[in-house]
């Protein structure tokens, strides 16, 4: 599909060498999208296009972080998004040094806060960090000067899928303002969702949730209030009616056990997205999965692979936008 | 010594920005040697050349890959084979990622066709692959654009191994044509013994297999007149009479659990390869092994570590030959 | 603090393309501080001001090492202490490649000294090795032309520690001639210890250790005439009197099983540094901990994290240690 951006925003496509306008940007972290404006989350956008136009040459490097240690710390193994910010700080010439546990080993009991202060002790410029535990980075953020970005912590934020969720749907349409995102599937456990969340409506975007009753967050009703822009429908075909964006999320095996769901069969039946269920969307709605997909379960494999999915492009982007956060942390020096 | 190369084709050494002769090369990946010309086999021979002629630089060092990925996927543990292809794209200035499992958590159940969609979109160019079950990196191949080197596959193939071999006995000999090869050992099993019959007969030596029954491939009698030049000699003494080169394989030792062997006992008395044995073979013979070697068990130290020992330059070739290959599938582009 | 070498040694600090004076300089292998004579280290500490300084310029990078390959061979668990190598490679433009376990899978059963000239044949210029036994890196020294750097081998020695610990000490003091120093903790146990001792009474430092008589080296007593500037003194207030500079160990927790210590708590009631054991100290002395610290157990939280505490400097200036050590090995070239 031919792109919105690429249609209406020539302008934005950065050249090499042209100053972005960095002065919106305040973040010296990543923790979550609730503290991100618009502006922000627009600067993000076009810098991204920019880190698009240099995945496009035939050498897919530069020395922006040349001399910069990015740090990848993950406390919960996930090889995919590790792999694309790794990917993504390398291409900008950064040295990267993976961590997949504690800086000592477990049983020298040393903290989350030891090894932050060790890393940053050790030079580490950024730390990409993934925790079991909501709440883990915002710590790591207190207590160190290291820049620290949220690459997913427990069932709380996941904000840079978020903001490829974003870039995604913005290439494919003139603005994110009033389009109607459903999100459908286990928002209860979800980061992408919280995050998603946030993006979305601070983009000016509506958002309806979608999912049995038990993988809905509880007390969510109570604090709609906060989000007016974000209505909950538990019923798929009157959620995906006249939709333009559908994303779908993973369920995770272990909730049957937990006694959440009363079986895959159930759901499948009620909650899969399915062709008949895009059907009731608009016609060029775009389908989103953060990955990795269950196919047969919350979608099927016709409409995982078919040609309203951007759920490859999704991978793609995330290299990009995650190129695009690690230089506006570096303080957006030329490209 | 001095090898045939050096002495009888100083025009091969291709000199650093001189462009190479790839119009042979039909590749975009390496699964094994059976569909490898003998015009494709010398230009791996040639730029191999160049690449040991880079490697003996005070500056170990081309940009040929800089800007370009390459993943090593192991499904199976070898660091030997991975530091190899590592240090390989290193010296030509790719980025290296490294991963050593599935894509995503083997709980999570991604299947070999997703983690190499993955990889694709992350934006990797070349895959090098290991993989326990025969055939795999042929359906990698099939469902990406990926490039697919196969690092070996179960008992199927080892092409870049068998490639090493083949540069290693021809920086010996002024040419394969005609040399008498004799692979002793766990023929069965070994995908590196297959690999070595495509390559060896496809450059005109002469092949002779020897090994107790148990351990020759089955069928392999009916399917001779495919490979006129392969002879198989379950004698040793026989076999080695007269031979330009030995290779020893490396013995599992499940082999025996699994009944296919009386004993190691037996196997070393009948079949290792030992000085005494090595005698019958031509005085100049050349001794070669893939590696790691079980000493004592199919082939003596003093074999091992002999004067006709190239073990450790195939080490070493192995290196120049996968940064070869590399380039090839990279396009060719100048050194 | 402002550091003596910066107060009264300018013209050490070396700028970038000059040469530095590595004439005294005669190690192809770092295993032990035992032969490393006042020169040598006067000169890793010139060369680890050089490296200070270009660790404080924006791009954080030279060429010196282009070309070259590192690898880090860790058979024991240390996150800490290899990433400070990897960096400090990376920080020299080497290419790194990180080993956790032997060239082969263990059960494959290759040796020490396989893995190390399979590592050689492979174009290993460095190798960064820790090991559990005593003595491995001689072993691998003795059977390899590679470079040698012994990251700690079990109870032995860890000289890079050391090193760092005596650049520490020096960046605060003119000299480390008759400064006195004090170690306290499990001597018996500790690398760290005895590479510090060979290194401090090189450099003319007074040195005493104090613990309990069961972690004090047996024969120690004995062999005091090799060391004569080497105290014992059990009791700590007595030990700390009027010293320069104060050392605690780490204290590992399997020594309380093991018998050699009555208890933790009867072990922090005698021997924890903390403010009223310091306070019989200089009051300016140093204190250091070679990391990870147990708080509440060697030291007490308020002296780790005090304003005498020199932890985190220690972890900052060992990087910067092992870029001159790499440098230094591999011939000193042009910074």
């Amino acid at each position: 599909m031919e792109t919105a951006q690429q249609k209406h925003n020539p302008a934005l496509i950065i050249k090499p060498g042209a100053p972005l306008a960095t002065s919106v940007w305040h973040h010296h972290h990543i923790l979550d999208l609730d503290d991100f404006t618009s502006e922000e989350i627009e600067l993000v956008f076009h810098t991204t296009d920019a880190m698009k136009e240099i995945l496009a040459r035939p050498i897919r490097k530069v020395p922006t972080l040349r001399g910069k240690t990015v740090i990848t710390l993950f406390y919960e193994a996930s090889t995919r998004t590790r792999v694309s910010f790794e990917l993504a700080a390398k291409n900008l010439s950064a040295d990267v040094v993976n961590l997949s546990a504690p800086m000592s080993s477990a049983t020298k009991g040393e903290s989350l806060i030891d090894s932050l202060s060790t890393l940053q002790a050790l030079g580490a410029n950024i730390v990409v960090m993934r925790h079991p535990e909501s709440g883990a980075p915002y710590t790591a953020a207190n207590y160190t000067e290291v820049s620290i970005i949220n690459a997913g912590d427990g069932w709380h934020a996941h904000p840079t899928q978020a903001l490829l969720d974003l870039y995604t749907i913005r290439e494919h349409r003139e603005s994110l303002k009033g389009q109607r995102v459903v999100i459908v599937g286990d928002i209860m456990h979800s980061r992408v969702a919280r995050s998603n969340i946030w993006g979305l409506t601070t983009m000016g975007a509506e958002v309806t949730l979608c999912a049995p009753h038990t993988l809905l967050p509880t007390g969510l009703d109570s604090q709609q209030h906060h989000f007016p822009q974000v209505n909950i429908e538990p019923d798929i075909a009157r959620a995906l009616d006249g939709a333009d964006v559908v994303m779908a999320l993973r369920l995770q095996r272990e909730r049957q056990q937990s006694g959440l769901l009363p079986s895959f069969r159930e759901y499948i039946q009620r909650y899969q997205l399915n062709e008949a269920r895009l059907a009731k969307a608009k016609p060029d709605a775009l389908v989103l999965h953060p990955g990795p997909v269950n196919e047969d379960i919350e979608i099927s494999p016709a409409v995982a692979h078919g040609p309203q999915s951007l759920i490859t492009q999704q991978v793609t982007n995330g290299v990009a936008v995650r190129m695009a956060l690690l230089y506006l942390l570096a303080g957006g020096r030329k490209l």
